[in-house]
């Protein structure tokens, strides 16, 4: 709190002396006053999280920072670290993996909260072609919001909230940066929208350009995470990642056996984090999301806090097309939390079938409708498909093996275990 | 023709070399067997250009070459002389400008003829989005073949002959290529579709991939001109040419009196020259291919010689929409040579109806339907535009002014004048 108020203060110091450049270099800057409010939806969203999940089930905090990111005033717009990161230097062999294609911007709210926007880049109806491979998709904003959603039903609550907003680009965006970069990318398109483009493409790709009609343009803005030196996180390998070149392979796509070596293997071998792999694998196999290369946890909660759902934007991008492989961790370990399973089971009732579950919650965001009718569909079946590879999974090795409690005792590391208590 | 004689033996000896390597080196090349045939179509039509056009009115050699382009076997593929100019560098400065994406190839047939192939980048119905630029815009296949039939039916035969073809990526191109640069950007796809990739954009954009389907790709093939070598050629920047920047303009998009200067200049004072730029714009505006930056002449044909209508791929973008600024030349300059002018008033009657001629001349081609019917319709519309810019100049000039004879003689320089004679 007391950090939040500094920040602020710093702010208006900052303001003061920029826009006094700004004026001297005749560049446009629109002025916001910034509220101090310690009742900020963020700043609540932030102090909720616990061992367990991002937020609780009946937070308050939770729909007003969706209100909140959807309405609340913009006061400035930057590029987001990682892209900063690169340095303009555009190694392609680093583009490829995580960041596609950097038109993501992190802007900042009147009350200080911070979200990362997302743009749309493809219409609603279309698919991804058939000979894309995963890692060069496109990011959707809509996959984005949509997997916030899913999340929330799922009970997981690992995925930080995601409103759909109506951005303008040149008011919300240019208008309020300050960074001379991100202004250079903007340019009138010969239709008179204003668009904006990837910093590294610069010169070959204008048709990489994201562009309002002429300054609105939909997109995702995902709540941030408490800063990394509040609240640190570590980024760690998924097990069941893929090869990021054309034609590789890892060894879970050969080696049938492949969970038994996982199983044997420090974290995964004691504690949840094996069990919340497969509730990702589930997440992501529901989005049909292939790109989850690594996954995020907390370091204060130890070894058994949950896995955070972060970057879902390659969800959602084939509703014809159901891509077994991501069950993978289900399908090989064959096993599951019965807290998870409890709830996939509802799921598939008709009284609370998840596509209209996903329907209803979707309506809640300003850019329905979020998905179209297959892709609500593709959810159902899907699901079908998860609660029948847990069914050979009981067939093969009984009820008993496979539908695990939750909460199991880490034995890993008493250390981190002792830490986690405290925490809790 | 004894060069031709001694190339194929050249070849034949070299293939039987690059076997033996490649057997060393366990790479797969299908050898096919080279025919030196003095009656080639595309030796008939390098022998038969004139100073007049590319070829006469009913040169049998055209179908036959089209013929030959569609179906004659593939003995040999590899990157275009402008390709390999680039050496990998991928200047993006270099490449923004002309060259596209880099996905055309150099064929060479069985007889030896060679055919520039552009891959089929966008579907039919497709239409460029309103807020490309025309310089990122994607090169068409069916509008490369649509211009050759276009171009003739005008009476120009400016265009260099163009056929589609459904090529074998795996057979005729990966099989046949000895390059190894080549052979390294094919891959296959998820859906298990052979694909290549433009060479330099390699990391990045596997996006920018063409795949077949699982093998075959249709394209449009172009016939080679005879070499520099034997028939040298200049490049000639159009003075009509757009800022290839985002927000520049150029003079004549701001000077209403611009061609009163062109007109002043050499080679644009004297001559057909301007005509010839004029008939050009005509047909760029028919087809609404803004990227027409550069010209090109035979240098043997002198100062009066046809132009070449060469790289029409980016026509055809959007058929709603017609953009006048192409017709600059025809509405600044108020000229039009009689000849031309006669052959759109005969298209715009209803029984010659350019749109009715062009879908029966496409109908020739394998790849039809080559343009989709608003396409067609566009045609139409876009005459009607062309013969009333006509008339607007003869109600302000008269026609004595507006409409010129051809083949005024040139009294530029002399000493290309005498060289053209002699070449006539």
């Amino acid at each position: 709190m007391e950090y939040y108020r500094r920040k602020v203060a710093r702010w208006e110091r900052h303001m003061h002396l920029h826009s006094e450049a700004a004026a001297l270099s005749n560049i446009t800057v629109t002025e916001h006053g910034v509220t101090f409010d310690p009742e900020a939806s963020w700043l609540k969203f932030h102090s909720g999280i616990s061992s367990y999940a991002l937020y609780s089930r009946n937070d308050p905090a939770i729909p007003k920072l969706l209100k909140d990111m959807h309405r609340m005033s913009v006061i400035s717009a930057d590029y987001t670290q990682d892209e900063k990161a690169l340095k303009g230097a555009c190694d392609c062999t680093q583009v490829v993996k995580p960041s596609g294609h950097h038109l993501k911007l992190a802007l900042k709210m009147q009350n200080f909260g911070k979200a990362m926007f997302k743009p749309m880049r493809q219409q609603r109806d279309e698919e991804t072609p058939e000979d894309f491979f995963y890692f060069v998709d496109l990011q959707r904003h809509n996959a984005e919001i949509a997997a916030f959603h899913l999340d929330r039903i799922l009970d997981f609550r690992r995925v930080p909230p995601v409103a759909g907003r109506l951005v303008n680009v040149s008011g919300e965006v240019l208008l309020v940066t300050q960074n001379e970069d991100l202004r250079a990318v903007f340019f009138t398109s010969p239709a008179n929208n204003t668009c904006f483009f990837a910093k590294c493409l610069y010169v070959c790709k204008t048709e990489y350009a994201v562009c309002g009609g002429p300054d609105l343009l939909e997109g995702s803005l995902s709540a941030y995470l408490p800063s990394l030196s509040m609240a640190p996180r570590i980024s760690i390998s998924n097990p069941w990642t893929r090869s990021y070149t054309f034609s590789g392979r890892e060894e879970w796509e050969v080696n049938p056996f492949y969970c038994d070596t996982v199983k044997q293997q420090y974290p995964y071998n004691s504690g949840n984090r094996l069990l919340n792999i497969i509730d990702m694998s589930i997440f992501d196999f529901l989005t049909s999301n292939m790109d989850r290369h690594h996954y995020e946890i907390f370091t204060k909660f130890g070894d058994d806090g949950f896995l955070l759902h972060l970057d879902n934007a390659r969800g959602f991008g084939k509703h014809s097309q159901d891509e077994m492989s991501i069950l993978a961790p289900l399908s090989q370990c064959c096993m599951i939390k019965r807290s998870t399973l409890v709830r996939l089971q509802l799921l598939a009732r008709p009284e609370f079938r998840l596509s209209d579950v996903m329907r209803e919650s979707l309506k809640g965001d300003s850019l329905q409708p979020v998905l179209t009718e297959p892709h609500l569909s593709a959810l159902d079946r899907r699901l079908q498909k998860v609660l029948r590879a847990v069914q050979r999974c009981v067939r093969r090795l009984g009820e008993e093996d496979v539908i695990t409690k939750d909460f199991v005792k880490s034995t890993g590391t008493p250390q981190i275990n002792t830490e986690m208590r405290k925490d809790r």
